[in-house]
Formats: C-alpha cells, structure tokens, sequence
C-alpha cells in the first residue's frame, strides 16, 4: 500500500515536508552549530542564505559538487591556466583598512596576478568554529563579495565546515584561484639578469602594523591601515606596456626581505637596495623602533616586488603612478653579479649589511 | 665601501650565510612551530622537506605562487573545465581503512569525477597546530601522494598556515581540484526523468560507522573500514560504455539520503527506494540499531549514486560490477512522477515510509 494517493495534498505527512521545503533556503540561527556542517537541511540553508544569496551568480547557484566552464570561453584571454590556493587564518578577524574576506579574495587575486594572469574563478571554502555568530560570517562574506565584485571575478564552487567549539578559532577561509595567461607572457626569477633594477609599487609594512595594533597588546595609537588590495589590473598595464619583465612577486608573509632572497637564490644572482629609496611610512618605522622589528620582513597584502630590464625601469615606474595601486612605486635597488643568492641594503649612512631570510616569526597569524 | 671584495670567499659573514643555505632544505624540529607559517626559512624547510620531497613533480618544485599548464594540453582531455574545492577536517586524523590524507585527495577527485570530469590536478594547503608532531605531518603527506598517484592525478600547488595551540585541532587540509569533462557529456539532476532507475557501486554507512568506532567513545569491537577510494576510472567506463546517464553524485556527508532529497527537489520529481535492495553490512545495520542511528544518513566516502534510463540499468549495473569499486552495486530504487522534491522507501516490510533531508547533525567531523 503506497502512503500517497490522488488527495495526496490532504495528505497530513506531506503537508508537514511541503511546511519545512518552504521553510528552506532561510537560517534562522543566531551562532553556527554542528548541524550547519552536516551536509543536510541546516547546510543547505546556511549554504543558500548566505554564501550563494551574496556571491549570486548562475554557476555557484546550480548547487554542483563542481564548477564548469567551456574552455573555449577560457582561451579568449590566453593560452596557459593558473591555479593557485591560500587558507586564511588571520587574527583579528577585521583589522584597519580590511579584514579576512577581503584579503582571502585579494590574496589569492594577486598569487594569480604575479604569473601576469588575469583572474577568472575563485572557490570559497570555509572552516567555521561552533558558536560563532552568523552575523560575524555574513559580515566577513559581503567583504567577500564586494571585493571579488571590485576586482571583476566570481566565486563559483565553495565548502563549508564546521568543528566543536575550541577545535579553530572563529573562521578560517581558504580561496583556491583559476586564471589565464596571455599570449607570450613568461615571467619568473629565472629570467633575472644582472643589471637589472627592482622596482616596488609603495609603501612596506603596513599590513602588518595595521594587524599589530589591532591586536591592542601595545598601548600604541596609530591611524595605520592595511595595504590590502587586489593588483591584478595594476599587473596587466605593466605586462602590456612592457612585456619584457622578468621577475614579479606580491611581498607577503615575510616581507619584502623575503622576496628578494627568493629572487637572489633562484637566480643565483645578488640584490643591491637602498633604505632611501625604499617607501616606509614614519609611524611604521616608529613602531618597528619601539618593538626592534624590521619593516623589510613585516607582511604586506598588496605590494607588488618587480625586476626588469634598466633600460624599462622609468616606463614602468611612470605606468605604476598611474594607478591608484601604485602612486608611490620606487626604484630600490639593483641586481649585481655577486655575492650570490645574497641580498645586500646600502643603509642610510652609507653602509652595507646583509638582508637575510627572515629567521622565526616576528608576527604570526597574519594572513 | 662595500663589505665583499674579490676575496670575498674570506669573508666570514658570506661564510656564515653559505653555511645556512647549504642547510636549507632539511627540517629538524620535531614539533611544528610558529615560525613554519612565517613565510621565512623555516617555512622554506619545511615546504621543501615534507611536502615537495613527496608530492614530487616539476610544477610544484618550482615554487612559485601559482601553477600554470598549457591550454592546449588541457584541451586534448575534453571541453570544460571542471573546478571544485573541500576542507577536510576529520578526526581522529587515521581511522580504519584511510586517514585524513587519503581522503583530501580522493574526496576532491570524486567531486570533479561526478560531473564526468578526468581530474588532474589538485592543490594542497593546510592548516596546522602549533605543536603537531612533524612525523604526524609526515605520514598524512606521503598518505596524501600515495592516493595522488594511484589516481593519476598531480599536486602542483599549495599553502601552509600554523595557528597557536589550541586554535585549531592538529591539521585541517583543503584541496582544490581541476580537471576535463569530455565533450558531449551533460551530468545533472535536472536531467532526470520519470521512469528513471537509482543505481549504486556498493554499500552504504561504512565510513561513517569506520569514523564513529574510531573515536572509540564507545565499547563496539568491529572490523569495519572506511570505503574511501577514487570513483574516477569507474565514471570514465560508466559514460563510456552509457554516456546518455542523467544525474551522477557521491553521497557522502549527509549520506545515500541527502544526495536522493536532493535529485528529488532538483527536479521535482519523487524516488522511491527498496531497503532489501541497499547494500548494508550486517554490522553497519548493528551499530546503527544500538545507536539509534540510520544507515542512510551515514556518510561514505566511496559511493557513487547514478541515476539513469531504465533500459540502461543492466549496462551500468555490469559495468560497475567489472571493477573493484562496484563490486557489489546494486539497482535501489526508481524515479516516480509524485509525491514531488519526495523521497520514499520501501521497507522490508512493504510500508512505506518518507526519508527526509538530514535534519541536525547525527556525527560531526565526519570528514
């Protein structure tokens, strides 16, 4: 005997499912519990009220366990794919100038952006700790949103976890990209040649006194804000108008010291820069003073570290002030035959002392 | 005055620094530390020391920020992309039959395979405690390139964060996976048809049950394994031999159940399933009696749910039962034009009762 039959709308049990189906796609919770990571009722309206309502878009909201896209409609913009991944642990979650949604889109942009990629796709996948208030999550999405929105990408596939109180802190975020290549487009330290000139687009350090102070462990008072931002139209002006770069890096973790060695090392070539050329804010040096930490190693989210030919390096210091991202691009130094894979700063007074790779953590959980 | 000259192998200091880089490379700290996520030399070491000396290949060595592979290259596998991301957040880390590893690479695999996608390349980055016991890492690692290369698939991107102790539980792993759907196949739940049959590789429960004994919370003494295995080279045979099957899906969170409601509300149509004809193991059935719990809900990690034309049923059936993965699959069920978005089963008494979406969360952390 089968429970349903021509009246089945008077049927008791399926006007209860029929009830509860409307009731779908609205979380009605105040904190994320364990049920929001079950894969059933309670996931799906998480998944539905808050990620695919702000990302909205036709791909994400076919519910897939995948994204797919025609690779014809990929190779308009080139011929090589990029992929990259970042998972996003930064404490406090907001922070001046940012917080963890926009620098888990812009992060993985600009990992993109450095192969001279133009950004297509990310994926969002997030770890949610039990108890944390489904405010503070819709909060760090519609970042989310506004900046993939900014920076003209969408976030099509994405996962949602969630652990018992005490087992994460807060929310992780992980954002893996896809990108195209253009035509023609080879950059990578390899290409590094001696003579040739390093070139950065602003100031260093910000990001990582911004997040500093806003841990509010020092008494310091600063208007200091992350140099968070997505660098990736910055980078194609520069490829377009001189393809021929050789070298380019975001400098994040572990600064801009850390850059520079990597270049150095892979090239097997040394690194000349000079402290006058190199754009600091004073408050950053300030506090690297008052806590003896070193601007070069503290992290930066939207610093693009380039190295080309001598003869390309006013074009591209000219294109770079033309864009907002790089209104303060300088020339800080130059590669040189030897010491190799070292990288040596002409200080201020006229001295010399090696930059070395950043030994321990000065500052960590800062992406 | 510069500080090296042509005797510069004298130098004392550039001797230290060569000292240091003939180091690099080798990690020796037992525990994992902060200064693993700095972005420094440590972070190098372990990189290169723990993941590259594994997942070994030539795009990963090159450690940039991002992989690239030719267009063309991707396009001799088919005409979309297919694109996919999951955190894995299991625990405990090794349970019955796999670990965490094993699984972050296979339950990525499966995610792109259900779409008819050929995957290819996954990216790797995880989220560690302060204090994890690097040969932990170690096994999960080389856990994670033993599944890569069974599957056929590379690693060629990734990312490592550390978190202080207690602000995450020993290691959470995301991967991101791309791959190739093969021209003309077109997998969707939309697609399904009254009159369609249900169609399964094998039974159902056992990694949920695997995870649950695990934990050892309590006193059950059972041999029962995870089923988690790669369902790639079973799709490829299925659409191969019968490209015309409708909807395609792993139930895995949220079980058998889950992934049923969900072809069901897609396409507003009903499906009912027969309990004689789900595969169960006896002890799966035994732990769920004591517990309280249904097998249907149980997560798998392995299982592929097809829906298909009637007359095809047969096909898929023989050709599931060729491999090792579909040893035991089984015709479970039929799609039936009401009740609509409905799930019913069949019991072995000749009732019928509704299965409904997962509500709450029967077990956590279950992958």
């Amino acid at each position: 005997m089968a429970i349903y039959n021509n009246q089945q709308s008077q049927n008791p049990l399926f006007q209860k499912v029929e009830q509860v189906r409307r009731r779908q796609g609205k979380i009605r919770d105040t904190y994320i519990n364990l049920a929001h990571g079950s894969g059933g009722k309670a996931m799906r309206d998480l998944i539905n009220d808050v990620f695919v309502k702000n990302f909205d878009n036709p791909i994400l909201s076919q519910l897939e366990d995948q994204a797919s896209f025609d690779l014809a409609s990929l190779s308009q913009h080139g011929d090589r794919l990029a992929f990259t991944t970042d998972s996003y642990v930064v404490d406090p979650l907001f922070f001046p100038g940012s917080d963890i949604g926009e620098l888990a889109i812009n992060g993985t942009i600009n990992d993109l952006a450095v192969s001279g990629a133009k950004p297509l796709y990310l994926s969002c996948s997030v770890i949610l700790e039990e108890g944390l208030p489904v405010e503070t999550l819709r909060r760090v999405v519609s970042s989310m949103q506004k900046a993939a929105q900014k920076a003209g990408i969408q976030i099509v596939t994405g996962d949602t976890k969630v652990v018992h109180r005490g087992c994460a802190d807060k929310l992780f975020i992980n954002t893996a990209g896809i990108g195209i290549i253009p035509a023609n487009i080879d950059i990578s330290p390899r290409n590094i040649q001696t003579g040739d000139v390093v070139v950065i687009n602003g100031e260093i350090g910000n990001h990582g006194t911004a997040i500093l102070i806003a841990r509010g462990e020092l008494e310091l008072e600063t208007n200091i804000e992350s140099d968070c931002q997505s660098l990736h139209e910055l980078v194609a002006e520069i490829i377009k108008t001189c393809p021929q770069i050789h070298a380019m890096r975001d400098a994040t973790r572990g600064g801009l010291a850390t850059v520079l060695n990597e270049f150095a090392v892979t090239a097997n070539v040394g690194i000349r820069i000079h402290e006058n050329a190199i754009p600091v804010k004073e408050q950053v040096n300030g506090v690297c003073e008052i806590l003896g930490l070193d601007p070069l190693y503290l992290a930066n989210e939207g610093k693009l570290v380039i190295v080309a030919p001598k003869e390309k390096a006013e074009l591209i210091l000219s294109t770079m002030k033309n864009y907002p991202t790089g209104k303060q691009a300088s020339i800080i130094g130059e590669i040189i035959p030897t010491p190799p894979g070292i990288v040596l700063l002409k200080t201020a007074f006229g001295a010399e002392r090696i930059v070395d790779m950043l030994v321990g953590d000065q500052l960590p959980r800062i992406c």
